[in-house]
């Protein structure tokens, strides 16, 4: 392990409780009844959780202890302001007890805003940014149904600013849940692309918590374990989502990466990838995957005393010795084999990126300081564009 | 990893936040600032504490933003009910704003029960057991200044019951603290005997997390890692009491081992222990190491396919090999040299146990259920007993 030299004092916060396994997502009812006086629940849902049944089961499963179960739709992908605030005033003047949330990343992070919407006055706009939440929200139970955000965990949600064509992050500890349901079974119908995109996601947190200069002892550990999971299974629930094993490490691999980067934040790749879905509307999952190999070979000199690590928790040979290069091309090896055998795009041209939108991609990812400063080599604007050119044709 | 057959659905809770490393006691003013409106606070502590100086820091600190500190000594080592009652009125009629305990684990314990204590009418006596407290405590801070029990980030509180000659466990989500701190720099005066005690007590929370009947994929990555970060360290904590290195990888070692044992309990070690201390004031920790490899030696045949990893994570050689018989080796051999390394009592004797009282302290332990049904072996009166006599002299 490295020493932490830069970093005195770290900090860990999560879900107050987590449930995961098999099924576990039918024990909500006794869990929301331990949580206090639960009449009334708004499910933020989306159609395909709905047309699976499992809406339907919720519903059965929560009337049947007197639980009223309001469904809520309607959340789009990586939610605008505008679509959180339509959201919000169609559910205006109604009270619930408690909010769930059940969905990918864009479905948690919606119904963790709302949640603190319910029970603040202060506009969205103004929450923007870091401990700007005055107060805590309607009690909160987040289930997601992708491998990939770790929102579930986090007191972070990202929304989309379409005007100034920038993803903004939302940061507070109002935004935990006090509940968190992991259960894989919701996990295995997800389509292939998505399983991808959100498990190449879910990969980078960990990546970049681990590498990043806020690492500490803490998210060191999720981070590791985060990358031991998804590692061991990313191809296999591609190529076969009904392998329950499969999506079960996925699932705590996605979380434990939620976990990582609470406490050291992700980096360059990050801040790289929020102008490419603000702009060109690049789903998040995918715009990481591009970047992160390019983004690596970057940071390259500056962590090979991390990457050692990293090889092994992918998978790397135990029982021989390992020099830093031959680390540094297990690990960009076997990113690229990932990249291939999961059909991740490589090529921005075809999101429309043209290379005369290099500079100001590169003007806005050079504002996302809050990810950049935690990357471990400083990246200067034409270093951004070096990055983003990469991935157009030459 | 071995799969969990036994167990479909698994939690996890823990401290609501977490701050570690070096000097992080010095966030605890910024931290109570964000935990509401903070005027007063209650400092549950020892005399240690007193004496090197961190109480009169603390109230410095807290003082400079007007929140008032009122100190209470006087938790007894593991302390029975009538301690806690009494200490309980001593601050009867008397309001505060949080609650703060700063010590080994009998205080941390104390302050735990004396922060639901103020919010709920239930006698104390009535709440012994899981999930018998009503309401939420006072906001409660836990700073451990050992590194044994992990009680900071537990649900759990140990009392002793004098006229049963008992300890009973309290299990509630309401003991579990807003907030852990885990600064090493207070644990440096740690005594050498106290050092060796409290690790070995959180390497047996580790280890019998991991052998558990309720390990799951979540208690594991902690047990693993606690094990990792002890094995490392726990030698060189006692010899070298200075090592801020060495104390910062016992205190999250400690904190991990809770968070293990949050999951997945203990096992028959803590099951045997218990009347250890409840009937000779055998301190935990030392009762915890005299069982802990007599019973692992009892459980053998049905851990065998988890203790591979656990000799990785205790240091076996990774680029060889290992059969299952060489890890159970090299397991119980660590065991016993650190027992002797670290000078552990294995003569029950010495603390006036005699062959007589072999009967009725296997009789009392076979009434801890709650974790004897953890243990991956059955075990009859008569294997407990067993385990008591290799204990005393033959």
């Amino acid at each position: 392990m490295s020493n932490y030299a830069a970093i005195q004092t770290y900090a860990f916060q999560s879900a107050a409780s987590i449930i995961a396994g098999r099924h576990s997502i039918t024990t909500l009812r006794d869990r929301l009844q331990m949580m206090g006086e639960i009449r009334s629940a708004l499910l933020v849902t989306g159609s395909a959780m709905e047309s699976l049944g499992v809406v339907d089961e919720l519903t059965l499963q929560l009337n049947s202890a007197g639980i009223s179960l309001q469904v809520l739709k309607g959340v789009v992908q990586e939610p605008t302001i505008g679509n959180i605030e339509q959201l919000f005033s169609s559910i205006a003047g109604e009270h619930f007890d408690a909010l769930i949330g059940l969905g990918g990343g864009s479905i948690l992070d919606a119904a963790k805003i709302l949640s603190v919407m319910k029970t603040n006055e202060k506009p969205l706009r103004e929450m923007l940014g870091t401990d700007l939440i005055p107060r805590r929200g309607v009690p909160l139970v987040l289930i997601p149904t992708t491998s990939g955000t770790g929102s579930e965990v986090t007191p972070n949600a990202i929304v989309t600013l379409p005007e100034e064509e920038l993803k903004v992050g939302i940061i507070s500890r109002y935004l935990l849940p006090q509940l968190a349901i992991l259960d894989p079974m919701l996990t295995l119908q997800l389509p292939k692309q998505i399983t991808a995109a959100t498990g190449m996601d879910a990969f980078t947190h960990a990546f970049e918590s681990f590498i990043s200069n806020k690492a500490n002892p803490i998210s060191d550990m999720f981070a590791m374990e985060s990358i031991r999971r998804i590692s061991r299974s990313i191809v296999e629930a591609y190529q076969d989502g009904g392998s329950i094993e499969a999506r079960e490490n996925m699932l705590l691999g996605s979380m434990y990466g939620g976990m990582a980067l609470t406490g050291a934040g992700t980096a360059a790749v990050h801040a790289l990838a929020y102008p490419l879905g603000g702009k060109f509307h690049i789903p998040h999952g995918v715009a990481n995957s591009m970047l992160l190999p390019h983004v690596t070979e970057f940071n390259l000199d500056a962590i090979s005393n991390r990457l050692t690590n990293v090889a092994q928790a992918m998978g790397f040979r135990h029982d021989v010795s390992m020099t830093a290069s031959q680390a540094a091309d297990f690990v960009l090896t076997r990113i690229s084999e990932w990249i291939k055998e999961l059909q991740i795009p490589q090529n921005l041209a075809e999101y429309g990126v043209t290379e005369a939108d290099v500079e100001a991609l590169a003007q806005a990812a050079s504002k996302v300081t809050r990810l950049l400063n935690n990357n471990p080599k400083a990246m200067s604007l034409d270093h951004i564009q070096d990055v983003y050119k990469k991935l157009l044709p030459k």
